[in-house]
């Protein structure tokens, strides 16, 4: 496995990865490898002769009071993760590398980044697709993929390459999860013991709210279910949102909803996780 | 030559020429095709193996009390001439082919799309940017090439190109003038004949503002002696913008400025014209 830190080394591997034939499967990430992110990487290994994963803290997407200074670092074991499931190039640039002008042009993420994690966190979805516009005419991918866990994210990067034609496609991965339910994520590194022990009342709250929706189809009264569920059974637990709403379009839900999605953005602590549970009419828990 | 107006045709054409390891020059174009498009097309022809020219009046980057309904169309004409400047498929969608979905994501061009002829267009230059990001993905072109007589466009589009790194090159290609020095446009057939015969003031008012600018370095009145120019050789004239800056950031010249930008916005009647002049501090007038 190769470790580039600059755009002309990238696009050099990229560019005799394409005159060879190959499909490339980018795999976008902000480093900090856990389970979640190997799935992405085993998924892309699967479909694509060529697999690139960047390692990046975008400082676009985070907001003036967020954790892009504190958010967790540790580049030498992400090598060996990616290493230890196939990735074949890790791009792991400077943010001055990135980022070396600013003409002013920006992308702003429409209606579905104002609800959800957009509705707390203003900008955050133009500097994903800032950072991720860029790292897909830098890989050239044939596939990228993202993780079920941040949805909302998956829907806009989804909605951004079909109205602008990118030429490749997006594939989403289901959420892995610990043994406890909680969603894995780079940020569960920030909670105490027993803010760890508290956490997975997040996704109880939202299997029971799950459930609840799909015998009442009532969604204020499944949404209050999960609520109650996670203040109930937490000491510092502050929800900022609980929604339901029909996939992939973030739109309310109705009658001919097929797919929906149950999303949470929740405090335990000082730290916002974010989970949810995707599924359909049926009750199936569905992949995207 | 073929003529596509599908993007499902498009691909399919550049998938075989990429596959057969062809570069790709890509001529965007509202069509009404005139010599300074056929320019276009030549240079992109000495420079890439297979060459697409897109005809497609962009309603995105028309505001609402502008000429797109009236823009002047002929696609058949258009055909014939793009078959004889050597061009291999001319792409021609239909609006709803090339929008038919919108999930309210926008490219906003920054600073440089404040001024010049962003100042009276606004939404313009973004409308640009949607357009000529879609078409990049579309096409996938090597090289895509755009006239000089847009400088302000060339330069945006060469900071979106440069910012967001798209892999393709941009091209400008210089301005081609009637014989009497008015710079060819497809508006130009809006110009009743008194209007057509006082048009090229404009040229000669900036050609005067440039030898003024060279002998006294004074901007200012420079632009007056342009300005002044026009108003007393045109009955109908009425200046929109002539402004001086720097090429291609379109910032205030200083004494760093190593190539000019004057340029100029004019109404002649109800018709409005664009053009302009690059220069370097020794008076040399370069292509860019």
């Amino acid at each position: 496995m190769e470790v580039v830190t600059t755009i002309a080394e990238l696009k050099e591997i990229v560019r005799k990865a394409k005159a060879e034939g190959k499909t490339i499967g980018l795999v976008p990430t902000m480093g900090y490898l856990h389970e979640g992110h190997m799935a992405l990487a085993k998924a892309a290994r699967e479909e694509n002769d060529f697999i690139i994963m960047s390692i990046f803290v975008n400082p676009t997407q985070f907001g003036p009071n967020e954790d892009y200074e504190s958010y967790p670092r540790d580049l030498e074991r992400d090598q060996k993760i990616a290493e230890s499931v196939g990735v074949d190039v890790v791009f792991a640039p400077s943010v001055d590398e990135m980022y070396p002008t600013d003409g002013g042009i920006r992308i702003h993420a429409g209606r579905q980044a104002t609800i959800l994690c957009g509705a707390s966190r203003p900008g955050h979805f133009d500097g994903v697709l800032q950072v991720v516009t860029k790292l897909f005419h830098l890989a050239e991918p044939t596939r990228a993929y993202f993780g079920q866990k941040d949805a909302q994210q998956a829907a806009i990067i989804s909605t951004l390459v079909r109205d602008f034609n990118f030429p490749l496609e997006i594939r989403t991965v289901p959420i892995v999860r610990e043994e406890d339910g909680l969603a894995k994520s780079s940020r569960n590194v920030y909670l105490s013991e027993n803010e760890r022990k508290e956490a997975p009342a997040i996704y109880r709250g939202l299997q029971l709210a799950k459930e609840e929706f799909l015998s009442s189809k009532d969604a204020e009264k499944a949404i209050g279910v999960a609520k109650d569920y996670i203040l109930k059974n937490t000491t510092t637990g502050r929800i900022d949102y609980i929604e339901l709403l029909a996939y992939p379009d973030l739109k309310p839900i109705d009658d001919s909803t097929k797919q929906y999605l149950l999303a949470a953005a929740v405090f335990i602590g000082k730290t916002r996780l974010i989970d949810n549970i995707m599924f359909t009419n049926k009750g199936d828990t569905e992949n995207v």
